[in-house]
């Protein structure tokens, strides 16, 4: 844990952790020296350690933070919402919605699991096992319902989350188009996605190999 | 590009590239040194110039190599191939293929974009484009046909690319499914995910804020 030390700990605690995930996102966590740390927020090398303990530590937190606010604005955004397709699509819609903020968290939480301890590396994989299987659980659900057709709900979970998360690599606020817009487009893919295949239509023009009709 | 001086020239400029590609994806491309690239050869730190000149230069070689490969075996697999369906059934197996033997390649590709020089970046991002291009073109042809139904070419372009490649966080050969349930359950969520959808089943309980009916 953190530990704070005077009346502006709480602030200088945030600094650090702004300036973290910028030095981060930028260079690499092996690349980033505290000394570098400590220039960016405008502090002395020493007095980092009245706020974290290890450069380890930092990261640590950083990922397992952002992996709990995402745990906890998701059972927040599906609380009272029922049935396999509504749940996913208040999935796809926060999912999508709040990566869309967290561009530097997203990429640091894949890019920088490689530098974590075991211990952190464990805590960090179980939290976003959690977060999987919310999603895998309503994929399973829509299955029991007979609304969705899944070949494999694991690999779906998977690929779903990826391709949600996709999104960070391209957004840029204030682009071609609203946030509605993109969401509408990830609703469309993920839902018609896991949804029976409805009758494939008949091949036009152009003869499709690896199909002999009749 | 890469000089290459004596009979063991392109043997030792592979093993450059091989333990290159470890060692940026092990600890991020700012963090390696080329003193640390050349004891993993098992070389003399001023051998390494007798093939490649810079750490950038062996950076920018290996992503813009593993696009050109995958651009040309795309090629190769979407010839002869007709129609948007069957073209994007062979692109979905292709991708999802040829991912799983590219791991350190497609990550390096992706979070390494930061480290690249301005040049080397722009001629990336083009190549890039070009890759992401052939993708759009067979959806934009599908929805010309009627077969596909996509709110944004370019935004689905993006999802189905960040989908097919995501199996590479997780994809372990020999592992619970054989590749070609991998490949099936990818081209389910995808081919799915662009057609039109089928008669959408009514919510089930729970109302849908956002949507005010009638």
């Amino acid at each position: 844990m953190a530990r704070t030390i005077g009346s502006h700990g709480p602030t200088t605690m945030e600094a650090i952790r702004k300036a973290g995930l910028r030095l981060i996102f930028q260079h690499g966590y092996e690349a980033m020296s505290l000394r570098q740390l400590a220039a960016e927020v405008g502090i002395q090398p020493g007095s980092l350690y009245n706020h974290i303990s290890t450069k380890q530590e930092l990261l640590s937190e950083l990922i397992q933070d952002h992996i709990n606010d995402l745990l906890r604005e998701l059972e927040a955004a599906l609380r009272d919402r029922h049935g396999a397709v509504e749940r996913l699509r208040v999935f796809v819609a926060f999912h999508v919605g709040y990566h869309m903020t967290r561009k530097r968290e997203v990429f640091i939480a894949n890019s920088e699991l490689r530098s974590l301890d075991p211990r952190n590396y464990e805590a960090v994989v179980a939290l976003r096992g959690a977060y999987e299987r919310r999603l895998a659980d309503i994929l399973t659900d829509g299955v029991a319902e007979g609304v969705f057709d899944v070949v494999d709900v694991q690999v779906a979970t998977f690929a779903i989350l990826s391709l949600l998360t996709g999104l960070c690599s391209w957004y840029r606020p204030g682009g071609r188009l609203t946030k509605d817009a993109i969401i509408a487009a990830h609703e469309k893919l993920v839902l018609s996605g896991v949804m029976p295949r409805s009758a494939e239509p008949a091949p036009v023009g152009g003869g499709q190999s690896g199909h002999t009709p009749g």
